[in-house]
């Protein structure tokens, strides 16, 4: 099967500098989205995809480039039709030739697969859908149930008008005729375009049968002109996104205020509670509870680790039964083992945190390897950077960091060595001792506190 | 009266290792909903509850056990009828029997009292409702007004199926008549199940009235099968908190994202920001704002106390017009007096903290009695635990403490002490005057900065 | 034109000690809404504005008070009719009066100019709405087209209470006739009070001619009565202005949970991911991405500015480029410059931070200057409060400052200067050399770890 995807738009309502297929739903640029639907018809028929870009310069082809995508730029923009000639020269004979919009992101595979199957080889075959309210959609004519053309709401007369089955520009079609189509179609019409619904005609002059299938979900065939449009497809993405989690049994406390740009792997008995965001690949395993105000980015989190509100978890890994937040950063590189305990107001960047190990309250954890049972106090800082380099803290098994303490790289606290509040670590702390950096303490005789300036 | 509640069933498809009837609504296992409402009717009747439960094993009674429920269990599961049977021993025959079911958990005592009225001594009433869509569900049926039978969908007839008062399934019935019409049931059906409906037919024959009552809103009546209908359910429960909210006259910015679980008291002129979570028992004394994004658990907040964004308080109290974050995070004991101010980024746990005191950025104060007009410098840590005990730390009346000092608990900073940037606090401070730890600053000549490294 | 407004009634239902019209949607009273909009006539016909006041004393005249305003005292509150005859004393004779509400706050002033056109010099107008239910409203009655009389609910007939075009309250009439209708006005009826609407029949009587004009929206006209309509109204409000971002090209990730509370004015290509709240005026330059659940007031965002999540950032600046988050706090007067860096956990108040400077990590920076390229490290602390003054500290361009150093305001880091970890600065850092102050780091010989107490 050939596939071409129309994605030459400006969208001018979208009022951006940015193409419009390249706009998002879920985090994913629209045309992305209709580009993977596109390969999940490819596992049952291997396929070439062509996407047909113009507006917004080369920024398209560079936003998708994939080996199995080709592409052919569309200049003037002259209609569907002319859209869909410019692939000519890419499309296989032997195949037909489905036809998708890369501002329709949201058509599921299984309805397409359907309109495939009612194609067959030789056939002309049509999406439709049936709408409440078709005004302004073409609509479906069809004659002792075989559709004969299809007529645009200006040239409607009553009856087509009453029609409610209407026209979602989806079609596939056999190539060789496609192209014979496509030669013929003319821009005698108000617009002055060439339009890719006018080979329904010349398939029924032709004697070419024009069937059609139709989606699961009107939803599926909805495009995207304007950021009012392009709200609404998240929103009811996101919608779907929530119910097929829930019908795999996570707990959503609000599914209207879970937001997953990416993948979401979750085991069993996982809980998620209001306005978490989830992007990229995130798995959690069976027991996770996530908090509500989370933001959670490529990540893995361990069979029953909880995570508490408001953190903030990127490019990470959460060990089983981890304790975490509220208010933890976890940046790209933290590697937390079982049972790691990070609290609030402390960031790992970069760091192995081994078992059970905890650093609970106001920490910077940057470039450091850290062993099993360690304790890290309240306040501590890792000073692993000099202004240009960065250098690496090792702090042993069993070790206890007194509060404040900072510990300038490289450097190295032994195993079960501790280290007193407010220590400046410059050399490395030897195991099992107390390693201290402490001026005396004095107390200043007839010292006057200070008054309030004037002035 | 009696009361049997019905909380055997698996719940395969809540997909979960939990029995059905635990997972929560608003925080509290469903079953546990069911039994706040019989016990609400046990206040004009006192009862027993029986709860009867099956698969999970002892999780059930382990997870409601209390002095009025005893527990049957239903092994194998063979049908409502079966299930009610297993309470029979339980059963008062002086007083009625009210069937409820743990997976129903939002029906209103007010609806179940007008069921219990309706039933009298004498006769059978069954809670039914009027659905717009009825499909699936029981019918009854009714001649001369009266109600002869139960049918269910795949039995019933064109016009059966046209009638669109429903079975809720929650019904009272006379006990020794009960025992006697639950002895009757059969299993022989396409379930070879004992039904529960059955005994409707065995009330008509004996020449029982059998009588009816609705309750107040559909969604009382409504059960979970599925994480879906639990999140359906738990949006329902949460609108109709919010709307009761509304109505005592609390200020939300927006009823759809307040979650509450648990017991909200609210005075005169409060006012909740969206996307806040309150769980346990809170209450907001009159002129409470709580901003933004706020989770509050187990916690009293005093007459005019603002609560800024991002705030995080769990068994705490905060005393009339505090200022509270924004980040702020107050941990189980944080007791602040009138007027205590903590910011951003500052942790408070198991301190009393006395009127007009101030700890405004990055600290932790943890096990800490802080006194009145106390000034508690940006990173101040308390150092409380030495890696296995913890201790206590004082800080008196007017106390000044510098930024980024560590007290070394126990330690005692006097009445009026002013404590230098960056102590490490290890002895008492003396009252009224400056102490301090300090290393003299050197300026290093001919020092020069480090170079990047080649790699 | 003269411009009465009722704003006296008490709000019983409001339960708050504050006046009915003094709450606030989108954090305005909705007064003042009214008095905007009321200004925006004004644009075209100069005019003076009368609040008439009663409930809740002189808090309705000091929460609006304005040249253009006059006040006059509803005492006691007799009906409608009786409050506006309190404005007569101000009202020009030589321009129509518009009569509007202080609880209905929605009303555009595009439906209001209709309603001004449509009256003329001589014409009573009222402002209508077809309502699906009208219930409840005063119902307009018509012979021959022409509006003949307004009939309550409770008198109208079966025919009348078929009508569904209802009196929203909003009337302009011609200024000597109103005070010669409102003369005749009489309070013979259940209410013993002075209606309004009894006006109109003294206009037909007249030979007046009475027209109408329809708002665009129904909810213009819906009043609020109860917190549960306040928070309806504050949703439509909300969601009105999420529309008009998005048609500006906004793109929203969820147009329900952005709250706009002032003025938000977008350049092209911004994002505003959820759980976003703007209060006062905010800027946001051409490419700003706003990440989930921040808080901005009063703010200045520059050009492709990224906000990560939970910032809350208040009367502040944020140059081109700038990174600031998660978890950043910027405080009235932070001014930072093109592509500053301002982290997690790092609170900056009253400073000026110029190009290209980090402070990613733990940090206060309160009363600074601080110049280009300067790095702070993590946990550092400008010591600017003494307890009674503040004072400024000054770090000058490419200066490093080693992590949790503490700066004594007034205090100066020169050009390149560097500070190691933990300094305690008391004194001027010297330009380009390397400042410390630093105890020796010792290790203790046969110090033995603390025992578990017993208790």
């Amino acid at each position: 099967m050939n596939v071409v995807i129309l994605a030459a738009g400006m969208g001018k309502r979208m009022q951006s500098n940015l193409p419009k297929v390249l706009h998002a739903i879920a985090g994913k640029p629209m045309l992305q989205h209709v580009i993977s639907t596109a390969r999940q018809l490819h596992s049952h028929h291997a396929a070439k995809i062509c996407v047909i870009y113009g507006h917004g310069g080369e920024q398209v082809p560079s936003a998708v480039a994939a080996a199995d995508i080709c592409f052919a730029k569309q200049e003037p923009q002259l209609g569907t039709g002319h859209a869909v000639a410019q692939a000519i020269p890419h499309l296989d004979d032997a195949v037909p030739t489905l036809i998708l919009y890369g501002d329709v992101p949201l058509t599921r595979a299984s309805s397409l697969q359907r309109l495939v199957e009612a194609a067959g080889e030789n056939k002309l075959a049509i999406l439709t859908a049936h709408m409440d309210n078709p005004t302004g959609l073409g609509r479906i004519i069809r004659e002792d149930g075989k559709i004969r053309r299809i007529v645009e709401q200006k040239d409607a007369n009553e009856a087509e008008r009453a029609v409610t089955e209407i026209n979602t520009g989806i079609m596939i079609a056999p190539t060789i005729a496609l192209k014979t189509w496509l030669g013929k179609l003319s821009n005698h019409n108000a617009q002055a375009e060439y339009y890719l619904t006018d080979i329904v005609a010349s398939a029924v002059a032709d004697g070419v049968e024009v069937t059609s299938a139709q989606p699961d979900a009107i939803w599926e065939t909805m495009g995207v002109n304007s950021k009012v449009q392009l709200a609404e497809l998240e929103r009811l993405h996101q919608t779907n996104i929530a119910m097929t989690l829930l019908e795999q049994g996570v707990t959503l406390l609000d599914p209207a205020r879970l937001d997953v740009r990416g993948s979401l792997q979750c085991g069993r008995d996982v809980s998620i509670d209001v306005g978490c965001v989830f992007e990229g690949d995130v798995e959690l395993a069976d027991g996770v509870k996530i908090a509500a105000h989370c933001f959670i980015k490529n990540a893995k989190i361990g069979q029953e680790a909880e995570i508490k509100p408001f953190c903030h978890i990127e490019n990470a890994v959460v060990g089983a039964k981890g304790q975490i937040g509220p208010y933890a950063r976890l940046r790209p590189g933290a590697e937390l083992a079982e049972d790691v305990h990070i609290g609030n107001f402390v960031e790992v960047k970069n760091s192995q945190i081994a078992a059970h190990s905890k650093a609970n309250h106001l920490a910077y954890i940057g470039d450091a390897t850290v062993g099993s049972r360690v304790n890290i106090g309240a306040g501590t800082i890792t000073c692993n950077y000099d202004g240009v380099n960065k250098f690496r803290t090792i702090i042993e098994d069993d070790a206890f960091i007194g509060s404040d303490s900072q510990l300038i790289a490289p450097v190295r606290v032994g195993k079960g060595a501790t280290l007193g509040a407010g220590t400046t670590l410059s050399k490395d702390a030897p195991e099992g001792k107390l390693t201290v950096s402490r001026a005396k303490q004095m107390t200043i005789e007839g010292w006057q506190r200070p008054q309030k300036l004037k002035k």
